[in-house]
């Protein structure tokens, strides 16, 4: 019998926001492992790739030419997972184990610059700023639209993540229903509001600036953490201090903000294992259904599945698929390595 | 404006299982991949292995000698998630942000057979029969230890499983919470037994036993199906048709007729592309907690990652991990391409 470590000890966290727990083993990060070994391209890129479906001026799967554009493009997905058309429908049979209803949506492609070989950490803070601004736009323009009630703004990086092409550039799906993981999340955070009239995540970054151990990036307007419950090894979200509830409520120097921190977090991710570091990110917001949404706070989600070095992953599979989430290394560990990693991009220090 | 047709047109699907919805977008199989290709290893394996820690006789990481075992053979996993020290909590400080608990368990390992060349659909019978009872032992076993309330039976199968070792094994966790996945399943099986007075699950099964188009394998005792909540393109779920809640409430013909429904399944999965089909499979029964449980109903969920070849799988990336899981085949489709495939074995016809 001993005392509970939660640094050596195997435990369950909590988290609040979908109210599912995750199984930590901080003592299981010293396994060998002789699985899967993930190939990551070292390849240098050049600034414009004749090929490349995304760079200006080029012809696109439709057909279609891309325009010579100077910051960032967008463009309707040829292969969309949602169409906009209106679908009639009489839910009049409510079977208990058939239940379908149609899904009406939008899928845009952001290209984030006209450089095929620049990402996020190596783009100018002003390069940045412009892409929030393209976010801001979209976010209003698609949830403008009557039937869109959720902007789904993401970005799947690297091959791994099943990304095809390097060139820098995100995602946006925009529906009519709020997606699974944003309506428990939204339920979370209305339940919290409700009872305590401060959102969750106010009252959240608050408690881990008190805390400082789970600190990766702080300025005057984002916290950049480790989630507490997080469940890839460095998992991270960025928090605004002020419970602002969507994107475009930002002020100019959320903005700036925002945008600074996003090129200080990616850094310290290629930074982590030299090398372009693989993620899906994407931003949590308040739905575009036309309500206040006062529980809602703005959080950006970074998920990337590294856990040992540039090619070996976090398998998120049988016990994770069929039981729980389950980590190798504590996220307080995590955020003191991520923390300690230096601001300045590695491939700056070459050249 | 169209009517809705659920063969073509974008629409969610609800799983009652969980309670979480599905997107199917069943025109998106024909988008265009040039993105990361699997490697899957064609190497005709031998049948003993002398590197393999697996193998019988061989040595493990710990020092410790594999017995010659001729049938299945079960150790405790050297490196295991959980650990079996008691440890001493006090919950005093309910805090809303940072709730943890410490979490007792038991990893082990099983080992399908003494072969290190033969997966499942290339064993006979009698030995699937006898990993069956191999699974009855442990979970009666670890069942029986007064902390363990959840025993985890599961496989990954395929270096993109995250397995690293050919040689035919699955994984036991046995721990002393219902992991979160376990729980949410327990929820809607218990919710529906008490309104309804039978499992949520046997009506299901009858529901799609009428419907027809989903089931792949039909016998005595078991029916192999493509739920109508698929996430993964040719997931499926083989179901007990009796309301049985556990593995060792199984009659002896149950056994029999199990493990041939194990055998046509992965027969038709491996024919599915030619090739060792990679998935993680794992059963779903009653927990261990020394509570009756009528509402739990035996089920084995398979989560299968390929999409379109041995090579291509479906990312579960973006929009999946911030949004909902998605799928771009319909699990119609599915089912209809495994039930056409052959119960023989592509390599006994090469052979
Ligand atoms: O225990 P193994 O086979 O070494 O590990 C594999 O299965 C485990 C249980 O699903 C996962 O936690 C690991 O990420 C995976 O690599
Ligand atoms: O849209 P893409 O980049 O072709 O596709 C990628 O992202 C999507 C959204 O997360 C996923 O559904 C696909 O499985 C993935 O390959």
């Amino acid at each position: 019998m001993k005392n509970f470590d939660i640094n050596e000890d195997p435990h369950r966290r909590f988290n609040p926001l979908i109210n599912e727990w995750v199984l930590v083993s901080p003592h299981r990060a010293k396994r060998p492992w002789q699985g899967q070994n993930e190939t990551i391209s070292t390849e240098e890129l050049p600034k414009y790739d004749p090929t490349c479906y995304l760079c200006p001026g080029n012809v696109r799967a439709n057909g279609m030419n891309n325009p010579q554009y100077e910051n960032s493009f967008v463009f309707e997905n040829d292969f969309a997972a949602m169409k906009q058309d209106e679908i009639i429908f009489e839910d009049d049979i409510k079977h208990t184990f058939f239940k379908a209803k149609p899904e009406q949506g939008i899928s845009r492609v952001v290209c984030f610059s006209p450089r095929h070989d620049l990402t996020l950490p190596e783009m100018e803070i002003a390069d940045i700023e412009n892409i929030i601004r393209t976010w801001q736009k979209e976010y209003t323009d698609l949830g403008n639209i009557k039937y869109i009630n959720h902007v789904q703004i993401f970005e799947n990086k690297g091959s791994v993540m099943g990304c095809s092409n390097p060139h820098p550039h995100g995602q946006i799906w925009a529906q009519s229903s709020l997606p699974t993981q944003v309506e428990k999340t939204q339920n979370s955070l209305k339940s919290y509001f409700d009872k305590n009239d401060k959102t969750l995540l106010e009252d959240y970054v608050k408690a881990e600036l008190k805390a400082g151990e789970r600190i990766v990036i702080e300025n005057d307007h984002f916290v950049a953490l480790v989630p507490f419950w997080a469940i890839w090894p460095y998992e991270t979200m960025i928090v605004s201090k002020r419970a602002v509830n969507k994107i475009t409520n930002f002020t100019v120097e959320e903005s700036t903000a925002f945008a600074k921190i996003l090129k200080q977090l990616t850094t310290k991710y290629d930074n982590l294992f030299n090398t372009s570091f693989p993620y899906s990110s994407g931003i949590h917001q308040s739905p575009t259904d036309g309500l206040l949404h006062p529980e809602w706070h703005f959080h950006m989600h970074f998920y990337p599945p590294l856990l040992r070095s540039a090619t070996v992953k976090k398998f998120m599979v049988g016990y994770e698929m069929l039981g729980e989430s389950q980590r190798d290394i504590t996220p307080e560990k995590s955020a003191e390595i991520l923390r300690q990693l230096s601001d300045v991009h590695y491939k700056s220090l070459v050249k």
